[in-house]
């Protein structure tokens, strides 16, 4: 059991679950291991964290494969197609195994739009490089991948501002 | 309602309450924005956060108060007096108003076990700077604090690799 690698899924309705995704992102980098991010929706990291990212690009690597959080049917083919790509990309760097922890920041509207293959990811991720950590985002994580997880977290919104009519914040929200 | 600082509060029995608080912090260092962290508990920051904090020292101020986690007879004065200086310490860094956020680490634990006094701690977040932010971390928030914040995420541990008898992870678990 060795440095097994974890494939772990950071799901639920609340925040965090990218920004956590992120400080692990810190963990890794901080011990000079190699890291990659592929964000299936544009927008999910904001300007704060790209620009803080710039501090690591020596061994960072960073996509961003998705059109923003669209899903307006005349897009649809246009956001398949991107998640797809984003997909294929996924696929070469996980079987590339250079890097300690991939991040496939929210991948799970992908598998819930059905625009990715969900028996094929499963496949991947079982046969994913035995050191290799994976993090997978999102909300409604299908329950294929969180069988064959080995940690889930939900985070969960017990008290969110935009309720009591809070604007989004520079470097919090955005 | 512009720029109204937040109180956060991320608990829950799940991984990911400071690992997402530092995803946040990023995303304020990444603005350019200057960001205190006070931590509580030693060892909840990792060697490779550490690390990686290392290259934001310009705009990151980083305390550790906390001698471990210990909470064993022979140390309780010393775990009680660490947790008060650090309480002072946090009082005097948010009344200074000089950061855009500050991460309260584990400071839950201080509370519940009576160490911090719990109206005072009202008082002092109710009356904190009206554009800072602040984010505490830990299990089993006290329900005042809960009361009084604008945002609390719930980390739910749905499964967890200890559990199959899984190590450590080197760059992920610490």
């Amino acid at each position: 059991m060795d440095n097994k690698g974890l494939l772990m899924i950071n799901t639920g309705n609340g925040k965090g679950k990218t920004t956590s995704a992120l400080g692990l992102a810190l963990r890794s980098l901080g011990h000079q291991l190699p890291v990659c991010m592929i964000q299936f929706i544009k927008g999910s990291w904001d300007y704060g964290e790209l620009k803080s990212s710039e501090r690591f690009k020596d061994i960072l690597d960073y996509f961003v494969v998705g059109h923003g959080f669209t899903w307006k049917t005349d897009n649809i083919e246009e956001d398949k197609k991107a998640a797809r790509d984003g997909w294929e990309l996924a696929k070469s760097v996980i079987s590339e195994a250079k890097h300690h922890l991939i991040i496939l920041d929210e991948l799970t509207y992908a598998l819930n739009y059905g625009m990715i293959d969900i028996t094929e990811a499963v496949f991947v991720f079982k046969h994913k490089p035995e050191d290799m950590h994976i993090m997978i985002t999102g909300r409604n994580a299908p329950s294929e991948i969180i069988e064959i997880a080995d940690l889930v977290t939900e985070m969960k919104e017990i008290r969110h501002p935009y309720k009591s009519g809070i604007e989004a914040q520079k470097g919090i929200e955005w």
